[in-house]
């Protein structure tokens, strides 16, 4: 099978032995494997420790993200490449051969810079400001990783793309980066792994959603970070591919997914 | 042709501008390239920035170098990632299709850890102190260096090396991994560029070094880098291997050593 799993920075800060430890397994069992990370909780460990503020902006539909500067994309940079390095030493660790790759390198992400973003200021009103450097995905660069896979390597990409004009490096979010490659590679099984048991309503996960189900994206308990997730992911399953939701701090976090732990999205 | 350069930190601090604008041209040509770079002043500057005070040690023969903690490991592979995502950037702009590298990806550079470190203390006495996270390169991967070339990527690699025995990172001399390269791949010029013309007595280079010509070596003018640099170039040139150590801040610095510039070992 091809999986394409994406890491969440929770999962990172918390504990990665888990997916380590199960990747050997699944790679001599001859499955093929894309690997995203992310690791936001590092950017502004850094930036603190560098005397900076971690800004970040809320848009008009809730959402909160990081505010990407031009020293903040420096550190953002800095911070996302030693957890790639980090973890691909791991994995190299454990007989798995992870190359780690940038959206920079070899081109593999291209993304458009945001030119304005609409942010909601603390008396709720609605402003225009420059968009930093946080991009969108535009293209991604599919021959690479297949020429990469199929000389038995494990791409681990940072969630850092190449701005298609400048070549700038860009922020763009991990779950953006699974959702550009699965939808142009079109692996069996797209899993975001992080550190809940899925999409939880009353606090148990759905076992299945079905990608037509807009009405989950407004319930309450569905929010932030797992709203903008499951609306992903109902994008790519309406597209036809399974997406699943899972906690990457089970034990063998992928397999069991595969085997229905988590939320489906189908 | 086939040419390994390594581009310095001192260039790379100063002006990187004609190294990357000369780069396009010679890929045109039909020459295949690894890059390979270094970047020390950024380490030392994001330690300061983070509060942490930058470590060198000497050794009895007088060369100084980073000593090398698991904290400066950590600040160590940032800073030289982010160099490397920055050169990668601005190769990709210029429309190199650069791949940037450290050791670990792909289990690139291998390394042994170095053990144990001697050094002199400010009195003059020589001491044993654990080696810290330094490695010497013990092989390198070229099949996988080959297929990128192959697939018309320039592979840009950081001086980080993977730990053979565990995959930590290791801090590992930018001019050791061009010499490992260049001893394994046999390129038609090995090409060392930094801020000066070359190795200079009395302020001028001199356009060609016997290899052999081991008096050199201990001339007072060759000293610190340059003279570590002369003696890896001295191997290197009596392996065979074309090496050149000539200025990277001139116009077209690598051509210009090519057709004479700077000083040849050979």
């Amino acid at each position: 099978m091809f999986i394409v799993v994406k890491i969440g920075g929770s999962v990172i800060r918390r504990d990665m032995d888990a997916v380590v430890k199960e990747l050997p397994e699944l790679i001599r069992a001859g499955h093929s494997l894309i690997l995203i990370h992310g690791g936001g909780f590092l950017v502004n460990e850094l930036m603190n420790r560098m005397g900076l503020t971690p800004r970040f902006i809320t848009s008009p539909s809730g959402v909160v993200s990081r505010y990407t500067d031009l020293e903040t994309l420096g550190v953002y940079v800095m911070a996302m490449m030693r957890i790639n390095k980090e973890l691909a030493s791991k994995l190299q660790r454990v007989g798995v051969n992870a190359m780690g790759l940038s959206g920079i390198d070899g081109a593999l992400l291209l993304a458009r810079r945001k030119d304005k973003l609409i942010m909601v200021d603390e008396r709720g009103r609605q402003r225009v400001i420059d968009g930093g450097y946080t991009g969108k995905i535009s293209s991604i660069n599919a021959d690479l990783l297949k020429s990469l896979m199929g000389g038995g390597i494990v791409p681990l990409i940072a969630p850092i793309a190449m701005d298609g004009d400048t070549g700038d490096p860009l922020n763009v979010d991990s779950d953006q980066v699974l959702e550009a490659i699965s939808s142009r590679m079109r692996p069996d099984y797209s899993i975001i792994l992080t550190d809940v048991d899925g999409v939880l309503i009353n606090g148990s996960p759905l076992p299945r959603v079905d990608p037509g189900n807009d009405s989950l994206l407004s319930i309450g308990e569905v929010s932030g970070g797992m709203r903008r997730k499951l609306r992903m992911a109902m994008q790519l399953g309406s597209g036809g591919v399974r997406v699943i939701i899972s906690s990457g701090l089970r034990e063998s976090p992928i397999s069991s997914a595969i085997s229905g732990a988590g939320t489906h999205i189908y």
